[in-house]
């Protein structure tokens, strides 16, 4: 079985950086970086002590693995302009994109899919972050798995239909809950209140959802069907965001009460 | 300084049965439990070795505090109904009621707001729970205070309109993000995948609010304003959530997804 060892990163964004420096960490060989963006990506390569490019057919054809990880409208660009051998084992590092865009140009690709919401600013542990493996054969799916569990030791064997799904609830546990908190801290700092005040609650709720299932642990105003404070939440959401932008806040308040209450109908 | 050793709660909700246990544990001594639902009050009184009661008139005189922790529309009919000496001291738990319902029949009270989602079935370690409080005098508020103090570290002196809207942030901070992960879940299971893939992403998205600013966070489609993946999803949500009650879960994503943009606008 082919051992990668030599790998060559195809984008510079929040996850192609998190990934140059775990590979880079974990004693793989960064061929080059190739980013429009040359100047974020060097900021990169001097540290792992690799290339950058901004010039796609400077990208050589001597790694073991390439990995496209840009923005999913960046895909059929990049792919069309790359000119590497078509031997070249390649994957991409998308939750919405299938397989099948390989399958004209390549012969042996794949999906290296990380489940985890990266920022440049905080590289992360991944040790108990799930990959999401697929490839087009079985042995290619071998030697990605053998590559990811370098890493993590949550390794998932996920088709692109599955892969989707996953991604979709994706933006439901961490974008949504994000915007929700954003929302919440944002309360308090116009009331000149220190947000921080919420930390134990924001934890508490996340511990309960590994010890049972959310829909076993809501609490508040909707599930308990109390229009009152409901409405009174409302009038109070209506006073602070009152900028153009925010006027929709207390509306969303009341579509996401109106949702648990459908959620939990019986 | 009166020192409180005898309390007598009125009400067996969450919020009543996690405080009768920790007070039982921190060796205060619970007089009565008063409820309408004698037998649920039952189960509590037994384990805590006190009396229950479903006879408001049968609330003694002799407690150092009273804690009323019933739902939020029924404070006006209990206060009514209450015969206790109007020197007593009585508090309410509530996030969201003015502490002036005692005014008219009370000469001490206040408000002891634990900032946490309870529920029944979870008794909760309250040593980092922020508990709120206020008091009619600055004499009650260190009684209070000092009461609080048995419990946790994280006591804060917190007036009726700031705890309003701390309450209404703790909605959007534990209610709806619970929602989020509700559906999350749901979209999951009902495409046959263990949900419990999504945990360390649900985990590394509230360590980083620990860490930083939720706005200093926010991830997705939304932000990056991918409406090409916000339709995808969209589509895909109308074909998984079909039934009746459900059909607005994809006008939610489509809703929330514009309020994160709306809110990231500078």
């Amino acid at each position: 079985m082919q051992k990668i060892q030599n790998i060559t990163l195809i984008g510079a964004g929040n996850v192609a950086t998190n990934l140059a420096y775990l590979f880079y960490n974990n004693g793989f060989k960064i061929l080059q970086i190739y980013s429009k963006h040359i100047e974020s990506t060097k900021k990169i390569s001097k540290l792992i002590k690799t290339s950058a490019t901004d010039k796609i057919n400077n990208i050589s054809n001597k790694s073991d693995l390439y990995i496209i990880s840009v923005s999913d409208n960046s895909y059929s660009e990049i792919l069309n302009k790359l000119k590497i051998n078509k031997n070249s084992f390649i994957v991409h590092t998308s939750g919405s994109i299938n397989i099948n865009i390989f399958t004209k140009k390549y012969n042996n690709y794949g999906v290296f899919y990380p489940l985890q919401t990266f920022t440049k600013n905080k590289l992360i542990d991944f040790k108990n972050i799930p990959i999401c493996i697929e490839a087009n054969t079985t042995e290619n799916q071998e030697i990605l798995k053998k590559f990811a569990s370098n890493f993590s030791d949550n390794i998932n064997i996920i088709n692109s239909e599955q892969r989707k799904t996953i991604h979709l609830s994706a933006v439901f546990a961490s974008n949504f809950t994000n915007h929700m908190l954003d929302i919440a801290y944002r309360i308090n700092e116009k009331n000149n209140i220190n947000p921080n005040i919420l930390l134990p609650l924001i934890n508490e709720t996340i511990k309960k959802t590994t010890e049972n299932h959310p829909k076993n642990n809501q609490t508040g105003p909707a599930i308990r069907n109390d229009n009152k404070i409901i409405s009174e939440h409302i009038d109070m959401l209506n006073k602070i965001f009152t900028s153009k932008y925010l006027e929709n806040i207390p509306k969303l308040y009341n579509f996401v009460s109106q949702s648990i209450k459908d959620l939990n109908k019986k």
